[in-house]
């Protein structure tokens, strides 16, 4: 059996790394107007999972926005990107973002520290996780059964996934406009080069597209 | 169900559209000695299909290695790039030149006016079929079952489909070499440029990415 890899993939940043989806909220799910720009590059593709209409581009962008499924078994998210809700559970009427068929079409791993039971939506089902990344991945990675682990995000879960050394290659794709304020992901790409090997690849579409794998 | 495509991938051709592979023969299966080099971008890749030895790079161009059987369901490959022999067949001991798990894991339909029985190898079946572009192209299509479809080559094949209109992508790689002779896929990529997009996408190896996809 190959190695089954954690992969942060299509995650999109400003110029200054502020994450898109930044300031999310229920009126807003893609965050606020000034981020939600960020995510044109992906919606603009052929492969884009939410895509309805007919069309849409075939370049570069497009192998980043197909590959988001290839040989994905499971996919870890931090609590925020699950949903705008804090603290304790008041119900469970929550279900996600996504509607009656979430993109994920796999086991989901949402990690918070409030219990909550499974529930699944077409071929995706949601479990609520407690306890460290290591923890987390272990039972992600049984869940994929050989099949390569997705990082969802959002900026704290990726930050807390690196910092315990777990992930295995990222796909930061960096948008030409600065946010200023917001969470970030980093101050500058450079302070992974200790680690990981990093390709710059600029697109037409504006993006830069940034690849990390282990050194 | 969505469209099947039919899609050039990974060909990789010198600077001035001489094919990889050029003067195939037994002794030298990916062509004489100045062309094989042209292909060393695509196995130094994480994700190339005859890997054996972990490790490999997982930069821009192992997209396009990781892409190569994603949501394909069948090949077509004209003669030439089956086998070295010419006219009708003396036997039917040669079975390909990739041992006995080819990498394609799908039907495969080899172009020739020679009829030959059909044979697997692990999980791969080559059928060998006559007819025109379009005809052969109806059966891998039948064969693939809704997935996309792979025209493998050589140039001949590849531009005997184009001329028939039936191309919906390609991703040729062009090499930063010059090989002066030998059987060109294109005098310069403009030439398609009345019916396709284009993005020329560079790589770190040296490798030029050209994606085309229908206007």
């Amino acid at each position: 059996m190959q190695q089954q890899l954690l992969k942060v993939m299509n995650f999109t940043v400003s110029a200054d790394g502020v994450a898109a989806g930044e300031n999310q909220s229920l009126e807003n799910p893609f965050g606020d107007e000034r981020a939600r720009n960020l995510l044109a590059w992906a919606g603009a593709t052929a492969s884009w999972p939410n895509r309805t209409a007919p069309g849409g581009t075939r370049g570069i962008d497009d192998y980043f926005t197909r590959d988001y499924s290839n040989n994905i078994g499971a996919e870890i998210m931090g609590r925020n990107k699950f949903g705008p809700q804090r603290g304790p559970w008041q119900d469970h009427d929550w279900l996600g973002w996504w509607g009656d068929e979430p993109p994920f079409h796999t086991p989901v791993f949402v990690m918070t520290h409030h219990p909550r039971p499974s529930f699944s939506l077409s071929d995706t089902t949601f479990h609520f996780v407690g306890g460290d990344p290591a923890t987390v991945l272990a039972q992600a990675r049984e869940a994929a059964q050989g099949k390569d682990v997705r990082l969802g995000g959002g900026v704290s879960t990726i930050r807390r996934f690196l910092d315990a050394g777990l992930v295995d290659t990222l796909h930061v794709a960096v948008a030409p406009k600065k946010l200023g304020t917001g969470l970030k992901l980093w101050e500058s790409p450079d302070e992974l080069l200790d680690r990981y090997h990093l390709e710059v690849v600029p697109s037409p579409s504006g993006i830069t597209h940034h690849l990390f794998w282990r050194k």
